[in-house]
């Protein structure tokens, strides 16, 4: 499978690098490409991986069959419209991205909150994609390692698109989730109930003082 | 000890009840205690509870040591604003409400949300109180007989007083949580995080289709 991870991160760079080990064919958007490769932190994570192509979003949209939003806040949406409509048709999103606001410092808020979601402001903003939110509710060195975390948790699914929930569930499960770890919670106006886990992950950091840990619906 | 539960709803009823049976001297405390009992919900669950006062929320206020919030929405406010302010002085306030504004339709959203919490906004209006917010985030079943969810999973405090919160994490152990179930969040801030787990709560009940799971912190 081809993909297109949106953003360079450490949620980007994590996923793209699980999905080159898992054989699929990977290429990383970020706004301008020379300036991504001026930062230290992508240059040595690049080192290692010479086969992941930087490209434009735009340029990325182009290439990746399965698009995944790793940006940061509302980033994705800006990303988004720097692509050809036309390579967006009928594409599959994926958005582990969550509208985080640090404007008003540590710990940040969520924009939009409650009354909207990020999923859901994308979904409405390229009606020709099939966006499924999922992994946003945890660290990233979990979304792609599962078992990092001993014993049953949990991994959401939003969106309205069957078969695009279907790939979804695949890819997660290639990732090492079980099927039964994988919890569709129904369309994608469910997105506000797993981004809105944000502010009580963001919470349960400062009390626990790691980040290897997530969410497990009990008598689910 | 005793108690006077703040609220007349099955929330109120259920916390009444378990306090009751586990030999406390509780009261429950309402707006108009003649209109209380001309609900039928209300009495007939009053007619095997004899033992169990009802009062305005002023007498409650003055007869409970330790007062429970098991209003709904922000009524909390008004119930608290009705006590004489010498009757609230240093009691510990086990705030088990939710913001819950319905005014839109179901699903309901919060208000206040992200920026603040109703915990916050009692501890802020009620400064002589001890406000320990906890047992928001699940079924009120549970909430008094967590083995009726199997397995391991957590309920939450959030307050300033640490006498307060070893108070309520005692009653927590009578109600049959173990202390292993009990997570410290922090100060009330940390209601944000708690309360935010309401709209995902709702959307696990629709994607479920019961009320008889919690939420479990995998690998805290």
């Amino acid at each position: 499978m081809r993909y297109a991870v949106l953003g360079t991160g450490v949620v980007g760079r994590t996923l793209a690098a699980r999905l080159g080990s898992l054989g699929h064919e990977v290429v990383i958007g970020t706004r301008d490409p020379a300036v991504t490769l001026g930062r230290a932190e992508y240059g040595e994570w690049r080192a290692g991986r010479p086969q992941v192509r930087l490209l434009t979003f735009r340029e990325a949209a182009e290439q990746g069959g399965t698009l995944v939003n790793a940006t940061g806040g509302q980033a994705g949406l800006a990303a988004l419209a720097e692509a050809d409509p036309a390579h967006l048709a009928d594409k599959v999103l994926i958005d582990v991205a969550n509208p985080l606001d640090f404007s008003r410092g540590f710990p940040p808020t969520l924009d939009p909150v409650d009354g909207d979601s990020l999923g859901e402001l994308i979904q409405r903003s390229f009606p020709q994609l099939r966006v499924v939110k999922t992994l946003n509710t945890m660290n990233c060195r979990i979304m792609v390692d599962p078992a990092r975390v001993p014993g049953a948790h949990h991994v959401f699914l939003s969106g309205e698109d069957t078969d695009a929930k279907t790939a979804v569930r695949a890819l997660l499960h290639s990732f090492g989730w079980p099927q039964a770890g994988i919890l569709d919670l129904g369309g994608i106006e469910t997105a506000r109930g797993s981004e809105m886990l944000l502010p009580m992950w963001l919470r349960l950091m400062g009390a626990l003082g790691h980040t290897d840990f997530n969410f497990h619906v009990q008598g689910a």
